[in-house]
């Protein structure tokens, strides 16, 4: 299909393209095109089928792509093809679309615009990134409080092709302040002579412009929102955010999480789109960190030599109590991680949760070692030394639970990110816990040569 | 606040207490009784609260309060309260409530229904659980195809109240065939007398009541959906999913990923709500596999006891090059784990990525390789182990991020789940990769005794 349609373009029959396009899905087509440019260098092929779209997929399309595609058509469209591409694309899209550009585009933009687009584009511009500000759609339906319901549904009906029209709409005094929120159903299924004050609901839940996007995300997901109004500083509304780009939001906010989980600084791309410098500049400073943690555990060892030198057998366990325990910990603080992003643990939960993972410890505990004791003493028939790797994974287990439950939360006290103190982290700390169990247990129990 | 509340309560100050509620969001109300619940054990004050709360809001509220709280109220109102609650909830708030129940309150459930409702709710309790069709909401307003405009806006506004009214509504033909989706935007805006069929879009993306939830959750996100239509075998319209469903839906799959991740079977309620012995069972298996994965490793430095022994101070270093070269490998996997979830790696791209992640590790790897010979050079005073190790980590590190990078991809085309190739597995191979480099090494430029 994909192919043909490149063929069909190729041997100029454009007729049959076109009507071959207009039968898709717009996302469908912004796909086949990034594949087009991936595949081929030949971007000759791609503006020809991007200039036969139907002229109301195009700016929908044009939409979807990645900004290097968006540029190069851009580049090659004349400026009156750029203008009702623009005149199409939400507020909100052209200003990130800009966002993207290098200067010449920006001018040429900002050039085909109208003098009121203008203004709203320098002013969209001015909001700082992932800020509700630069969240926000602009094109929403203003309604009065002192509107009749009939008034109201004749604009909405007037207004509907130009303005996003979702399922609330947020109503304004006569200074513009947000008074309240008016669910359509509501606007509909009332009689035309109410007027509007009657019908809203006062108790809206709103953001300023400047709130972090990660937080208008959270108040989405408690609040089951699907639309919520923005406004300025003194009160006045300025702009909505829909349930759709919370999604992207949530998306991005997720990334950063198992980013940094893994002792990663999260990139602002996607994975496929960022530099090979900038990844790794991105991971060699966590893992400079860890490494140089990671030599005190190892001093941890040097200290204890005269025991390992007398049981080199010793030496042979160090990775399975190393893994183990910085598996545990990281089940334990992975989990309570979650925990804290979903809003399920807060600090004030700190001892419930550690006496759960206490008792989770022991059973899990009990398990591996016994699991242990009795292989180790099978294999290696020396049941003290099978004692020694059992007694320090069971305790090797416990601490690192408790380690691992306990960090994540303390992090949110201090203000810290409880991602930073997921598997890596736990991991480092935990090794050295599990080697001094596991060197002190030793020196205990096994004679020194 | 909250403990004004329950004083008032307390105190049957109820009309206060009522004005108090009635400004609350629902949301707000049902996290207080929440709380309550966790604090008192005097449930007796909750349902005091719940029955005072305005008629309209208590089947909201009681929509948002956890399972237990649920039946507790459900145990102590009468069934004309009950039936009031049911009456104002959606069908599928329903029965999420009801799946959740023990068998005697289902009765009763059930017993206070009309007939109509208990053969929906039987119909829908049939669907398996985190399918489409648990997930649909039934409610919908049905358009017909034939329908003027004129006459759509006016059942619209008939059922506004009763139905979910989204901004989409989806259209069918006389054999109620889903045929096209009709955006309340281009309702809104026409005349009159046009025909729906004439308004409608036909590319329509809609699954079948089987399909997975995580499957539909992509659809949204891939397409950008707010709402997608739900039909049977037979392609008849049976319900739609709104993507405020989506919202929980995507949260429950990162959480499975994240589990996974982190080496632990996926669970099913919240943290918080799952006993002791079920988490120990999610953490145990994959503990006890990456365990004994982990006694391989063990054995490699057992070949090598000679050269342990010979030079003691090589121990010190294993805990060092174990966790940079895991950390290194789950950087790599995790980063692509991720691209695979949001769609942006397949199998063709393997290698792209190794290309990537190679040259990445050779960035990485000379930068961690150079500060490890130097430190140790300088602090052990030995160039020659200041070797090994520098010439070991660097290996070790390409080794890591290759293999953390393959592993995902290759898991997608075995239709396994990448996020299981995440840390802890990369970290067992890699351990083994690292000693089994490091050994090598060690045996090729240091004496033995």
């Amino acid at each position: 299909m994909i192919e043909n349609l490149f063929e069909l373009i190729k041997e100029r029959k454009f007729a049959e393209a076109r009507r071959a396009l207009e039968d898709m899905n717009v996302v469908d087509v912004a796909e086949m095109f990034t594949e087009w440019a991936q595949k081929d260098d030949d971007e000759k092929q791609i503006v020809l089928a991007f200039r036969i779209l139907p002229k109301e997929m195009s700016a929908d399309v044009f939409s979807y792509l990645e900004s290097d595609l968006q540029q190069k058509i851009v580049e090659t469209i004349s400026d009156k093809e750029l203008g009702e591409i623009l005149d199409e694309l939400f507020m909100d899209d052209t200003v990130d679309f800009i966002e993207e550009m290098p200067a010449n585009i920006v001018k040429r933009v900002i050039k085909v615009s109208s003098a009121d687009d203008r203004k709203l584009i320098n002013q969209l511009l001015m909001y700082p990134e992932s800020s509700a500000g630069s969240l926000m759609t602009i094109e929403y339906m203003e309604v009065d409080n002192e509107w009749t319901v009939e008034y109201a549904i004749r604009k909405v009906r007037q207004q509907a092709q130009d303005k996003e029209i979702f399922v609330n709409m947020f109503v304004t005094d006569d200074r513009r302040h947000l008074v309240g929120i008016l669910k359509l159903r509501d606007l509909l299924s009332s009689s035309d002579d109410e007027i509007v004050k009657n019908l809203i609901e006062t108790d809206v839940i709103s953001v300023c412009t400047h709130i972090e996007q990660e937080e208008v995300a959270e108040m989405f997901k408690k609040y089951d929102l699907v639309s919520m109004p923005v406004v300025d500083n003194e009160g006045r509304l300025v702009g909505i955010i829909t349930i759709d780009d919370i999604v992207d939001v949530m998306e991005e906010e997720t990334t950063e999480d198992i980013y940094k989980m893994a002792a990663m600084e999260p990139i602002e791309d996607s994975y496929m789109e960022t530099g090979v410098f900038t990844l790794a500049k991105k991971r060699i400073v966590w893992l400079m960190v860890l490494m140089i943690s990671a030599t005190f555990t190892g001093m941890i060892i040097q200290n204890f030599d005269a025991v390992l030198t007398s049981n080199i057998i010793l030496s042979s366990f160090i990775p399975m109590l190393m893994d183990t325990s910085g598996n545990a910990g990281s089940q334990a603080s992975v989990s309570v991680i979650r925990g804290i992003v979903l809003g399920e643990i807060e600090f004030k939960n700190i001892f419930k949760v550690m006496w759960k993972e206490f008792r989770v410890s022991l059973v899990v505990g009990v398990g591996i070692a016994l699991f242990d004791f009795i292989g180790v003493a099978i294999i290696y028939k020396d049941p003290l030394v099978a004692m020694v790797v059992g007694i320090t994974i069971f305790c090797a287990i416990i601490a690192a639970k408790l380690v691992g439950c306990t960090l994540p939360i303390i992090a949110t006290k201090l203000k810290l990110d409880p991602a930073l103190m997921a598997s890596p982290m736990i991991t480092t700390i935990v090794d050295a816990v599990s080697l001094l169990v596991y060197f002190n247990v030793a020196s205990y129990f096994l004679p020194l040569v």
